[in-house]
């Protein structure tokens, strides 16, 4: 039995254990091949097998409909950051932003590089506590998308519902990616890294509806070109083996244990937990996110001051509570609960919240 | 004692086997944190500490000196074939290129999109079989670099000395990565896949010369910039964190088994031994590379016809003799011996070569 932390990292972070102890086991040599998987062609049938396996059970467990691609690149969301308006701007078009915090902001300052970029809501004159409704999204003429973060990591906020807008959505949803069902009627792309529900840090899974790919861009290297990536089937140039092997791993996990439907019902549960304990200790524990905005994946809150904070954290680490530590840009606390984040680690953290604040309050 | 075969692929392919075991061992409970090393947050201590000794190890096993920068990036030497002229070109420098086969077509063809690009030699009027010397490539005015494919994987041949040119060269060493010695005064940025001699796919490692960092260009999507990854110490965004642990590893390897002159030494006592098998039968196995520029890594070779090649790579396979088909462009055999492929490998290779053209002579 591996002994196993309360590992409460914004990403890398917590991922399920049986998946670990399986890909250990078949670490050195894979299926008796004689062979690790990470030494094997890309093109050779074992690969070739986890490659086709991750691909369509994150299309059964993302509740995928067929017009929509999906896509196995690397460098992160961020390099989407660059890929999204370089692929589908042209001159005469103009992209939407919402400006929702950090994550946001990055796509925004990469995005000008490439296009007529403007942001649709700020968020910033809230402090980025809450998202927006539809109706205070601003859009302009010629607009070919709104670009939501739909759950902000750092800011602990994430839309409780999408947009309804006259023009196609992209998403970024790395920090809640396949928590919760998408509405993909509303959506040209969705994207995001998959070190935080999905695997291992070096995979960006992208999703891309096929009819938008015949009017891409295609003056661009061809590493940048959805079009490319989508017809060599995410194998135009070596993939990231091990991650993605890691990424089916934990997408079998996530089918039985219940799908798309159980991962959203956990993290309510996992969430509402921390935010009752928050809400009921009197205001010791402060959550500044907008109640309706409260993110499902990233618990953001406050103890009465510094000093507290870091007792906090100290005694929490004391206990394998660990990564509790918010953001540096923000500050505070902030537990994030992915999918793989089992629930006793939470009732673990509730308790010691309760604990605390009743010894220091 | 796991057992092994004798995996020829030209990549992903053959890694140290303590390396891989010693990763199995520590792959679920890093180092008794209660975490998996892909569960930790890329800016704890754990990751931290593989990064920095990556870096340095690097540095010291490819003899790297202090004026240049060391990268660890995604995207494979794919997305750098785009990387290396948007950073680097500007409308009034021009790049010229090396066309020597499957690989500088492609760096040639992304570069196009960037920049004003022209070939400087171009090896298709002999069908790819040898690089050029240095009085046989035509640069032009305002030239910013000359790029270079040191090694082509599939066409088998090598550059036996560096180009001796009055502009920087820039290299894609991705198949004979830090397998011989660099001279690192003729160079700007050299730039590999990770996934033949260094680790796992998903990696790809970048040196620059830190003082053309001012001059790049600053109008591109972060990720894409050479300048903001050296400032950020390749820690910008969340790095492929298993690729770069495993590259560690296999650094630590490289430095135990005598560290770069080792490296050139093996490679070229095991392409001997396969170039001699080869020249030593009579005629039977044929390669077509002229004998100055025959790759130290990937040997191509040609039996007498088809249907031979067929039974040669069954009979091969039977004795675990894995991945000799050469590359589907030009069909025929390959072996390819990267740093990590024993001697004894190649042993069993050449003695089932001798054995099966007396059999079928």
């Amino acid at each position: 039995m591996n002994k196993r932390a309360h590992n409460f990292s914004a990403g890398p972070c917590t991922l399920p254990l049986e998946c670990l102890e399986e890909a250990q086991q078949e670490f050195v040599n894979y299926r008796n091949s004689g062979m690790s998987l990470i030494e094997m062609s890309h093109r050779g049938k074992h690969f070739m097998e986890v490659a086709e396996q991750a691909e369509s059970l994150c299309k059964e467990v993302f509740e995928v409909p067929d017009d929509f691609s999906v896509l196995f690149l690397q460098g992160g969301a961020i390099l989407q950051f660059s890929m999204v308006p370089m692929n589908l701007l042209t001159p005469e078009t103009r992209a939407a932003y919402v400006n929702s915090g950090s994550w946001a902001r990055g796509a925004i300052a990469d995005a000008r590089q490439y296009g007529d970029i403007y942001v649709a809501w700020d968020g910033e004159s809230c402090n980025f506590t809450r998202m927006p409704n539809t109706k205070e999204i601003s859009l302009q003429d010629n607009t070919r998308y709104l670009h939501i973060t739909t759950n902000e990591t750092i800011g602990g906020i994430r839309f409780p519902s999408w947009p309804d807008v006259d023009v196609p959505l992209i998403g970024d949803m790395s920090s809640e990616y396949m928590s919760r069902p998408v509405d993909w009627n509303k959506f040209d792309l969705i994207y995001g890294g998959a070190q935080k529900n999905l695997g291992p840090a070096g995979l960006c899974v992208v999703f891309v509806r096929k009819s938008i790919l015949e009017n891409t861009n295609k003056n661009l290297g061809r590493y940048l070109r959805y079009d490319i990536h989508e017809s060599k089937s995410s194998m135009f140039n070596t993939p990231p083996v091990f991650a993605i092997y890691m990424f089916g791993k934990v997408l079998k996990w996530m089918r039985k244990e219940g799908g798309l439907s159980a991962m959203q019902k956990n993290a309510a549960e996992k969430s509402a937990l921390l935010y009752g304990t928050i809400d009921q200790s009197g205001g010791y524990y402060r959550c500044p996110v907008d109640v309706a905005c409260r993110s499902h994946m990233n618990v953001v809150f406050r103890l009465p001051n510094d000093d507290l904070e870091q007792q906090f954290l100290k005694e929490a680490a004391e206990l394998d509570l660990m990564n509790l530590k918010g953001h540096r840009s923000v500050g505070g606390c902030r537990a994030s609960i992915y999918n793989a984040m089992p629930f006793s680690s939470v009732e673990a953290l509730s308790t010691f919240m309760h604990d605390f604040s009743t010894r220091n309050g």
